[in-house]
């Protein structure tokens, strides 16, 4: 799955900011591909790109209309597909990260065939991939790894790709759940292949690379999630990390989605994630901690992050508050060869 | 998917035993479900089991005819499928633990249709699972764990199962693998599930029961497997196991499938299950070592299995040459109140 570029972002009618976060993301992170936003009546969000109709998109070169809004109730509507098939006549690929397959609406897959254009449903993989092998391989990729879902493993992974390059260092987002995918272009949810090949799926889109360059991989989930742990530790064992950087958001009550269970110590996290990882690659090492604080006032966040940065002697930060510039220091640091 | 009995097992044309070690598995320990065995021209292994014609099967009672033989090359033939649709046609359900689908040969699915008969492909989980709870619940679970694949995990659990349903103690062996399936009747290949599903299968496989009822849950894979970790751990956490027990092979040169890694220390591999089990199963204690010893000699074996009880403090066995006598000895000293 490569998508191609430029991008038109399709808000549809999404009640609220929340149910546009996807497009969100991909404005934030990829302004340089997205051309414009099409909304239709109803819509309450906006991501102050410029409003293009499909045919205003299709002259202004775009490739791909993405589908960056969730649908209520999972089923994609009529007015939805009205937009999926003029997108598809006017060239287009669509891409989604929906749970409803675009493919298995006959409209859109009679289309695209016979438009030659393609069909991305990036929640659910394509193609077969390999068990790991599990065999050391050049390049260096740094992992997040979260003590609970949803802490900012994405963002975390993107702001340091963000910043590497700032720096002129060799850097690539490597995605491996379905917004990220519509970020990098490609990778893939590798919460949705089969139980068997988590690893191999992880090796596939963290390929051998040059010495200097830099693989910054998505994470998914915990090791301390009762749901999702196995996820988490076959995508550890197939990015093989030389690096880690650990994602928190504090006072969280519990688990997320699984109320009777409470989040892991940041120490016992890291022995974990150290522990596991040094399977695959034996001399990986943390060299930051990003904290999600957006529930807390400034000077106590900033309290957190020095008292933590000085109990662990590592760099600690809120990628959206202060950057992950410290963390990239200590990349630079640790690995004097690979920068 | 439940798998009705007796069965007639079919050992087409195995050229040796191995091919049809399946079919061992389930007439060594299932035998009162086993009415005979079917083979073809050119097999050259017998389970010592009635050879016996559909004919003979079907006015014997059997309700499934069992492919307990691997096919080479992946495909299933001719020969074969003749068979199955003369089962099917005399009012058999057909099941196989292959990597091709039987429901995917038209002609066995319009022959199962014709004649209201099942197709059971064990190795491909049917139906949807859930996301993992993680919620405590009732009943106790063993769970067999491993330093490697194939080191013995499915064969210890089936002989603890055996050995406490002779003490009387309520006991139920729960299937993960295409063979333990087709022993146990029903079960789930977990390693083939979507993986955000495997705790969730794994819950559903052994669920709330009686507080003096034991599940014994087959193992998957290893958590030092850089395979199959993801699988290992996704078991560990939805089984919730009370009791583990660890699976070993002494003197394997290195990990199965990938020679580059050498198998982990006992106590490393002790200290990573129960670390990673607590998540869910916070009690969670080691009850024995299940040694494989088929390349020992018996002195060798015996003087092994003593060092190891001794530095471990726990029973340690070899189910085919010793029993697992002592490992349910440890059970019903460590859980008095659940025998």
């Amino acid at each position: 799955m490569r998508i191609d570029q430029p991008y038109l972002l399709f808000l549809g009618d999404a009640p609220d900011d929340l149910a546009a976060k996807t497009a969100a993301g991909i404005a934030q992170w990829r302004p340089e591909w997205c051309l414009g936003q099409l909304t239709l009546p109803g819509c309450r969000t906006t991501l102050g790109l410029p409003e293009m109709s499909i045919e205003d998109a299709a002259k202004a070169g775009v490739r791909t209309l993405v589908c960056g809004v969730a649908n209520r109730g999972g089923v994609i509507g009529q007015a939805w597909i009205d937009v999926f098939v003029r997108a598809l006549q006017s060239g287009m690929d669509v891409a989604a990260g929906l749970h409803e397959r675009l493919v298995d609406i006959p409209t859109l897959a009679e289309t695209a065939a016979m438009h030659g254009c393609k069909l991305h449903d990036v929640r659910h993989p394509q193609g077969r991939y390999p068990v790991a092998s599990g065999a050391l391989r050049p390049g260096h990729r740094l992992l997040t790894v979260g003590t609970d879902c949803s802490v900012g493993k994405m963002y975390t992974a993107l702001a340091i790709e963000r910043e590497m390059r700032a720096r002129g260092m060799k850097a690539d987002f490597r995605a491996t759940g379905q917004t990220g995918i519509l970020i990098a272009g490609d990778g893939v949810s590798v919460d949705a292949v089969v139980a068997d090949f988590i690893a191999g799926a992880a090796e596939t889109i963290a390929p051998a690379n040059d010495p200097d360059h830099w693989d910054l991989v998505e994470g998914q989930g915990s090791l301390f999630h009762a749901s999702y742990a196995g996820v988490s530790l076959g995508l550890l064992h197939g990015a093989q990390p030389d690096a880690l950087v650990l994602c928190h958001e504090p006072n969280r009550p519990h688990m997320r989605g699984i109320p009777h269970h409470s989040l892991p110590e940041l120490e016992a996290c890291m022995e974990a994630n150290l522990a596991a990882a040094r399977v695959t690659a034996p001399a990986t090492r943390f060299v930051g901690v990003a904290f999600n604080t957006r529930h807390l006032e400034s000077t106590e966040a900033a309290d957190l992050m020095a008292a933590t940065a000085e109990r662990l002697e590592l760099p600690c930060v809120d990628p959206v508050r202060t950057g992950v510039g410290p963390i990239v220091d200590r990349v630079r640091a640790d690995f004097p060869s690979a920068v």
